[in-house]
């Protein structure tokens, strides 16, 4: 039994890192691969010739005019999948075609949908306008994960591990302290996770990339939009600073923290990150510092997180967790995600 | 259920790699423990000592005077397999016996029986005579494969991958273009399928070993006798040489490639190869140029069916091909195979 | 099904290798987390916060006064595994407590009580005086063994082995060769195998280590208590010296080589070894000498056993053993083991 969501949109790669060449990445289990047609468009087809299953991204197979020749025995394929040429015989199968996957080049990532076709629309793609925007600069980037993807999704609803397994870089004590609050929107399919420090420390991450000194306010909103994207804003400013009626905010520092959490298998995740912010926007040295810090971060997430995973599986079955209220985000993610696998 | 078939002869070893040595292979899952008396012939008895299973290949264990003495508490046995002294007491227990197989040295191979030693008919061995003749000149070794048997009995029946796996090395546009013709000797157990091309490039393979120029006739034909042993009769000749009516072939150049495909266990395989031919028998550039070029046409099949052996281990359940002409032969092989694993 | 028997004590690890740090081992498939208090005793607790399961031993969790903190969210917890701190929140909740293991440390070791808790008792754990007596020296160590615990309770009651795996260290013909006396006591649940060799050739374990020249009286005489806690008590005199009727011995050399098999998993165990002397208390060469050369001895049976692990891993279901005299004090260690499993 699968604990993955099908019939759903699921990042699967930056659009920067598709080209004229081919490329494959597993999702969901299914091993797809990629590239950019002459026209500009990202294509995404199963991995797998139809004869005998050779990967279409392992070599000597190649790219020859938008066409796919599979370097076993010499099967052609189109953009659209469609086998063009069999060795021996003029004739093609009829049924000789590859699964195409729907595909969506958005905000920055190459979104496809992993279901039946039939069902795939375009307008429930979560966005992160930020990514691509000209108010922003953003660093981003995409760590290999062996654990499975809920342990991500744990992991990012429940900030209070900042403190402990982030301290140093963008753990204080004020995040393990302060309460969160929590919303369910069921209709649209979102929970909202938020935790306002008023007068706290300034981890490193944020003064150095920020220039504040001392404390601050400091204001993490949550929403994700199971199963794939997960945004946290994060709010900045000088204690007491808020936003004005007019939904302005000039005395704060915006960051966009973004992560797409996409499963390859049931037990390995790509975790995709990107930090986007609205100041110091063409400052190169706030932009090495906010990415090298991130992907550290993010790495101490990932050691955590593989640790978790060789745990559960050598654990007894029946295992009990206990929950608590710092949770109570986490736990709203969980039942969502249960019901998109059965629904 | 396996799906290696039994009561089979397998080439084990080429005899050239057991002397009077212990040497050990695991043949169809089944450990086997071989070395050379001291009249010359070869031995093959289970590998593991009937007390505490100690593997009698493994040091320290030892042979002295063409007896295996157990490394772990030090039991006997002789070359047939029976114990002759046990520790810490003078009766040896009339069961303590190791199981022994049938073994036939020919054609340089070492075969043997795998399943029922008494339905062990060594005149059902398939011969490979030029392996071991006067009139040709043979280069051989052998590869580990990470791979089920079955893919390498696919690969070697349908030659048209040489085109798009081999290009460069054996395989020229014509191997994939030129139609096949396929039979099969169900009273026999074997399967033949031929391609002529009369008009072909000459690959690197063969300009090189024979000094042709320009274009040739180019014959193959494969002659399997499941489940182990592939022949390939390879005619390289001038455009328009035909063999004479007398069957004498005077311009042509013979090459037999001759593969032993055997089971070490359900997911690996010993890929056994050997090319002899019929002309510049003595010319050692000849010879070392044949040896190093077949070795890299073996060793790109190893790698592409290594890999088809992990899409295999990750695939759903159900996952269906799609055959085609070339398939002729190999679906022919895979039936005959199937009636051996389940007569 | 487990053939590890619960509601028994092992040896975790000796005493000297637990201090005022995090220090966790697998015991019987249990992650055992384990420091020395202030006050100068081991604690031993589940190595798993009851939150989100994350290792208390893995970086950054860490221990602060005696309480240990979890690096993921930091929940933490006293010496007795009682929960005294959660974040966000004031309130602990009641059930939050790490499992306690029941400790005794004593003759050098770390024992450890695995099973339920209420029916641990101290006066039942055998004793090893001589690892920890004026009157002894003692050299000692653990090797990882990749191979389930049954397999070293089989090598180490039958030591003709010695002869063959371990021949040029301890092992001379004699040990195969001379017959053993088995005793069992039920009730007190010990196995006894004798082996006396009045006549034997002195290995060069012994020979460099107590100085005698020539053929000596050898006595084996074993006494293993499972599951854990094996003692070979080894006499080494000159040939016609024994006991006095008083029950001194003063002209032999008495050596106590000890054994706690703990299994890790039910494929691995922690193999602790120790060699106490009553001569040549104070000469640092010979226990350099008896340290490398028990050590060296070690790897052997390691190796060894690893090998078999893995032969067991893949033999086919069903495969028989034949057993001879030797095998007396195996088997009966064997059936005593089964009655531990299954009552």
């Amino acid at each position: 039994m699968s604990a993955i969501p099908r019939d759903q949109w699921y990042v699967a790669a930056y659009g920067s890192e598709i080209g004229a060449e081919l490329f494959s990445r597993t999702v969901c289990g299914e091993p797809v691969l990629f590239w950019r047609t002459r026209d500009g468009s990202v294509t995404a087809v199963a991995d797998r010739c139809v004869h005998r299953r050779f990967p279409l991204s392992q070599q000597p197979s190649r790219l020859v005019d938008d066409q796919v020749v599979c370097g076993y025995h010499g099967f052609t394929y189109g953009a659209d999948g469609k086998c063009v040429a069999v060795p021996g015989q003029a004739r093609v199968p009829r049924t000789a075609r590859l699964p195409r996957y729907p595909v969506v080049e958005q905000d920055s990532f190459v979104w496809i949908y992993i279901g039946d076709p039939e069902n795939a629309d375009a307008a429930r793609i979560p966005r992160a306008p930020y990514l691509d925007s000209p108010g922003y600069t953003t660093v981003a980037g995409m760590e290999p994960l062996k654990a499975r993807y809920s342990l991500l999704v744990d992991n990012l609803l429940d900030l209070s591990h900042e403190t402990y397994l982030h301290g140093g870089y963008i753990g204080t004590p004020e995040v393990a302290a302060t309460p969160i609050t929590t919303e369910v929107d069921e209709e649209n399919g979102v929970v909202y996770v938020s935790r306002h420090m008023d007068d706290a420390e300034c981890p490193p991450f944020y003064a150095k990339s920020t220039g504040l000194q001392g404390r601050i306010a400091r204001w993490q909103d949550i929403e994700y939009t199971p199963p794939c994207l997960y945004k946290l804003h994060s709010r900045i400013a000088p204690v007491g600073s808020v936003p004005r009626p007019d939904g302005s905010d000039p005395d704060a520092f915006h960051v966009e923290v973004v992560y797409a959490i996409t499963p390859e298998t049931e037990h390995s995740t790509h975790d995709f990150w990107a930090v986007a912010r609205d100041f110091a926007l063409d400052d190169e040295g706030v932009s090495a510092f906010l990415a090298e810090n991130n992907r550290t971060v993010v790495l101490q997430d990932v050691e955590a997180l593989d640790v978790l995973e060789r745990v559960i599986a050598t654990e007894p079955a029946g295992y009990q967790e206990l929950s608590v209220n710092i949770d109570t985000g986490g736990l709203a993610a969980r039942r969502m995600l249960q019901r998109l696998v059965s629904p």
